[in-house]
């Protein structure tokens, strides 16, 4: 294991240096350091919620069963005592033969980046932080919203790589649609690989995908395949077509993925009064199904093999049937996923999530519901972490820059509290006195550099100084930031053979047509 | 002791029936009742760190002391046994002395309205919402920012009295400046009783003041002097000037409403790099000692008369020394005010804040942040819950109606879930089945109207539809909310008796020249 896992639970001490420096642009950089919660994860049901939830799913799982789409995964299941008729799709699974195999999925796991500064643990007190993922469209204020492209692909990218807050990325930002999808992924994880020195995500869309995708992470780290097999090092979202069916190309996932040790994230995608329960217990009851399923699924593939267990339960605008985030409905189900995955001792994912169109209010207050829920729930990875926008239908540049800022902010509130007595300050305040000031005294001046987080966004000039400037909203702000980071971003270094291994890999695999896109 | 009372820490149940009454204008109308914390506060510093705050913070009581500059005062700390010398202002405390007199403090009281059924608990699990206090300026969208005015005091007043999830009246949601100071109290208290029924507070600013306001609060309720004496009525806040100092107004204030039995919120404005340490556990230090030794006194003044811990400690802009709200730092200060208020059994007050200058993504994270720092810090009274903007500058309506929201949203994800086996949905599951939809089905149908929170604000229409619309954004729709809300306020009902006793006390006062403003 890499270096990152010799801190376990314990705080993570920050690489890099304890000093902050300062950018060319004054810009404050930070160290690559995960937030390690200061606090234990809330519980939010009891203990016997949790027990009739879990029972619940169990009960799902034993009675109505679950449709796995793909033969070749039945047939695992059926070896591994699932009850599996012939010639239908439907599984069902004997609960402590479920439980068994869930019990296998390791508590926590080291992500490997190519660059090992970036390696981050997940699991236990520690939190990993993603860029947004999957998005369809790209929007920023100077040219409004268009269709995933090359173009901001790559400028998203830019900005996971110049900002240490995000540490993974979890998967394309935007898809972009202007390279064939037969190649696509060939040209987006060779942007991963040279654009950035971060773990990433690969998607389960075939075997081929994932074939191509292990072997550039294999290249990225100049490692052989057995160790990238004791070495997790790309990982995939594993989605349930909820309620209840698990399709070929998860299945596959799971299949490839687990059987090379890397993680799968089983994430059912529970809409509380559509595709689940109108009832969030019973949304919850549902995605715990089929998480268990996921889970034991991937035990059976590769016992050991590492998992998480995903949450993404919310509600839907019972009018329209339009999805909401960040409610508290959604909160509430952040929470009590949480409780769930620690009944499982499986590492929890969660997300940062609002349904706003424009950066507005709605857009922070939405996110910041989903951001503390995620903190509070016990969260381990955050998808989505920055640039969420349209309940998923768009990455925002503007918002990529407030999440960053609210993701440091969050980082901030994690770093522990000094007591030490010269930061108590009884002598500081006994040499200023009643009725005196702190500003300048030498108790002050040692610190306050450092004292106090620095926003990113935040305009704490007085109304008639931001009334002079223009009055510029947290938007146009972000909006100038966007630009001033994006040209200050570094290409990181990467090993020549390694750059020219990858070069041939990816124009061999485009010569070969790529992959079949028929799935 | 009322109705409310006899909850205890017990969950509230919901007044005036289960089911929700939707308004003539398709609002739907929510019971007033009080959000119960559905988990314990969230401890964030070790138990040793607490006890070196509360060490430190007796150390600077009893070495360093507090100049109180009311003589009054200070013959009654005399008398209870502090360190006073003659001549000077300077007040030391033996630490044992603080801790006896602030053990007396109770852990909870019933805050008395003159309606009842807006009788609200202070302390338990249960929290209650304030409306913003003491702007110096109101805006909105359709005239910007002005200075404060009877006009916009009104109907702020109004809409706090529309919306059950504002309890109380926190103060002047504006200073009405256009009303002499003399007089204005009469008129703002006046307001206070005929526009709304809810408890309110009255500012610490002379004994006339004071005075007049215990007096139309008796008249309001319509009882005796003596029965007012053992029902708290009417709150004042008492902030410590910083840093240790107390004033005379201040403690006129705690003399005059302890000694009638009416709640003190003793809040020090421990502004960390300016008036206080700029480390955030040395500003805490001295919050600490502010805050005893105001509740301390308050109890030297009148045993067991009820009394707040108030939490406001933030941090400053170190290169401009602007005032910043909703930071990490100031989540940090309201968790361990927090803890600091329960070591002691004290109620704790804290608030919904920001530095934002209009209702943007800023004004909205820093909001939030502040919000989930006081549900999980264990506040007890929220102030500025509705409206504030630009550090408490100005009073917006557009977030008053934002806010609002918030406060709902905060209330629902309070709302206990309910893990009934129906709720669980087993068999609702099993009917649906793989691949169905759960839009339609019985279990669905039964529940849908009431299963989610229909947001005040939130626009969850997809893009083009909103682009369609054009393009409002958050603070575009609560302008629209806010005059729907006003056209659709009610008065409430007053006893005529009562009001014309009200209307002769405030004639008279008048006639007399209201009170002394040289204060």
């Amino acid at each position: 294991m890499a270096s990152v896992s010799s801190g376990g639970d314990a705080p993570q001490r920050r690489r890099g240096g304890r000093e902050r420096k300062r950018g060319s642009a004054g810009v404050v950089a930070r160290p690559f350091v995960q937030p390690t919660r200061p606090h234990a994860p809330i519980d939010l049901a009891s203990e016997d919620a949790i027990e009739r939830i879990h029972t619940a799913s169990l009960q799902v799982l034993s009675e109505t069963g679950i449709n796995v789409l793909h033969d070749g995964a039945r047939a695992i299941m059926k070896k591994a005592g699932a009850d599996v008729t012939a010639d239908d799709t439907r599984v069902r699974f004997d609960p402590d033969m479920i439980l068994e195999h869930v019990a296998k999925v390791p508590r926590q796991f080291v992500l490997h980046a190519r660059n090992p500064d970036h390696n981050v643990l997940i699991g236990g007190d520690r939190m990993a932080f993603c860029l947004m993922a999957s998005a369809p469209n790209a929007s920023c204020m100077d040219r409004g919203r268009r269709s995933g492209n090359q173009d901001d692909y790559r400028n998203f990218l830019k900005l996971a790589q110049h900002h240490p807050i995000i540490h993974l990325l979890g998967g394309y930002p935007v898809e972009p649609v202007d390279i064939h999808a037969s190649i696509r992924h060939l040209d987006c994880i060779s942007d991963y690989i040279t654009l950035t020195d971060k773990a990433f995500n690969v998607y389960s869309l075939g075997k081929e995908r994932i074939a191509d995708a292990i072997e550039m992470t294999r290249i990225a780290h100049g490692i052989s395949m057995d160790d990238l097999r004791r070495q997790p090092s790309v990982f995939t979202i594993i989605n349930t077509n909820s309620p209840l069916q698990l399709d070929i190309p998860m299945m596959q996932g799971i299949i490839d993925m687990s059987s090379m040790g890397q993680p799968v994230v089983i994430t059912p995608f529970t809409l509380s009064g559509a595709m689940a329960p109108v009832t969030i217990p019973g949304a919850l009851v549902l995605q715990n199904a089929e998480a268990l399923a996921g889970l034991a699924f991937s035990q059976m593939v590769n016992p050991g093999a590492p998992a998480m267990y995903g949450g993404f339960t919310s509600n839907v605008d019972m009018k329209s049937g339009a999805p909401a985030f960040g409610t508290p409905e959604y909160m509430k189900a952040q929470y009590v996923g949480g409780q769930l995955a620690r009944r499982y001792n499986v590492p929890y994912r969660t997300s940062n999530v609002c349904a706003a169109n424009t950066v507005d209010a709605q857009a922070a207050y939405e996110s910041v519901f989903s951001l503390w829920g995620a903190v509070n729930s016990g969260g381990h990875m955050l998808k989505h972490g920055a640039g969420w926008m349209e309940g998923g239908l768009c990455c925002s540049y503007e918002k990529v820059i407030l999440d960053i800022d609210l993701l440091q902010m969050v980082s901030e509130f994690c770093t522990p509290l000094n007591f030490d007595d010269d930061e108590l300050g009884v002598d500081a305040i006994a040499d200023v006195g009643p009725g005196g000031h702190f500003f300048g005294t030498p108790h002050t001046q040692a610190r306050y550099k450092d004292a106090f987080y620095a926003p990113i966004i935040s305009d704490w000039r007085n109304f008639e100084t931001w009334h002079e400037a223009g009055e510029p909203t947290a938007m146009q702000k972000a909006n100038a930031v966007w630009k001033q980071r994006l040209a200050e971003y570094e290409r990181p270094a990467l090993d020549s053979g390694i750059a020219e291994e990858l070069r041939e890999f990816v124009e061999r695999r485009k010569q070969e047509g790529g992959v079949p896109t028929d799935f």
